[in-house]
């Protein structure tokens, strides 16, 4: 799956690999926000959209502020045809109907997908297959010839699409069942943080790595900032 | 239900209040390593246990430690009678039976308990109300006339119990539908990490505060750390 580097643009010492990433749902903020730091370190993305021409439009955003042509646009499923990796980045309302359509067999998926739910009270984590189930894990139960891992879900999309290099205070926790699926999200981690993301654990912790984000969001709402996550004592 | 500051052993200048705080479950490690912390910044702390003597003789080892007699060990009932505050520092299992014991009407009760599993693929959260419930939200409920707010769930017992005077690079995030309740919390964080804990949202939020810590053991475990959270962002 992994492809030799192409291009030299902002390549660093550190990474070996360049990949051919599909973004589903690459015109939302997260999908399009990542898009634009995974073709910032130099891989090959396609932004996918359920309307071609929205991700034709999206990826032009992407080729003006990155000055170039790479960043590619087709509808979700064509935009996986060909990729290394597949990120999820979609709305948990209807997650699981989209999965479903997308050619996913043989691939590495990563999913950045929040199951949300929000009310008068702020927002929380919604209850997925009884409080044993997440949205990560339910992308590996549709696609069983798929690698799933879960990571990215913390990063707060208003930053991604900022102008710094790298967030370098904060950590991107991958988890998942696969060591080499998370090997893949770890390094592309890079691309946000500036290094390794963290090996968080297993695939079925995605039930407590989505639902953090509704502490980020009520963290943002209270101090008026963009919060994320960062695991403190790995470098003692 | 604040006192004024009594005695001058590490009184920083932003502390104002001193507490009477009962450790529910003071023997164990979270426990005696918070009760170590409140004492030694000069809060007044009531080991509990549910043999008086076995929290007596924990409470000899902080006085040691701090070389103090100031530290006191009761029943985990007898621990409750005049506290200010009640640190419930239990283990999930039997903890709504233990809370249901406990006189709490009137406090603040501050829960840092883990409802948490351990299987061969290692640590994960524990479903508590089919998903829709926490530690916190059922001592909310077993005791309607306390103030119940979720904090102190993610640092490690092994570093509160070091000699580290402070946890610097730790926050202590504080869940609550009391903005009275959290802010005795938000104020008793300085005594762990040298500054407020943060504002978190709601209790319900609890649901995913408390089983992050199964994150936290998976990384500490690969990783051979004793990890904690820090939120990013808030500085900047």
């Amino acid at each position: 799956m992994a492809r030799s580097p192409e291009g030299d643009r902002d390549v660093e010492e550190q990474r070996v690999t360049t990949y051919r990433i599909a973004v589903i749902g690459g015109t939302g903020p997260q999908g399009k926000g990542l898009g634009y730091r995974f073709a910032k370190h130099g891989h090959t993305v396609v932004l996918g959209s359920r309307a071609a021409d929205k991700a034709e439009s999206a990826a032009g955003e992407l080729n003006e502020r990155l000055g170039s042509s790479d960043v590619l646009g087709a509808s979700n499923v064509d935009a996986c045809e060909g990729a290394d990796v597949v990120l999820l980045a979609v709305p948990y309302d209807g997650h699981d109907e989209l999965v479903a359509t997308l050619p996913l067999d043989g691939r590495t998926v990563i999913s950045c997908v929040n199951p949300l739910a929000f009310d008068k009270r702020g927002p929380h984590g919604r209850v997925v297959d009884g409080g044993e189930g997440s949205a990560a894990e339910s992308a590996q139960r549709i696609a069983p010839e798929s690698v799933v891992v879960g990571a990215f879900h913390h990063v707060s999309a208003v930053t991604l699409w900022g102008d710094a290099d790298y967030l370098v205070h904060e950590d991107v926790l991958v988890c998942g069942d696969s060591d080499e699926g998370k090997a893949v999200a770890i390094e592309l981690a890079r691309c946000v943080t500036g290094r390794d993301g963290i090996d968080a654990g297993k695939l079925r912790l995605a039930r407590q790595l989505e639902p953090l984000t509704a502490v980020l969001i009520s963290i943002n709402k209270k101090y008026k900032v963009h919060s994320g996550i960062k695991v403190a004592g790995l470098d003692a």
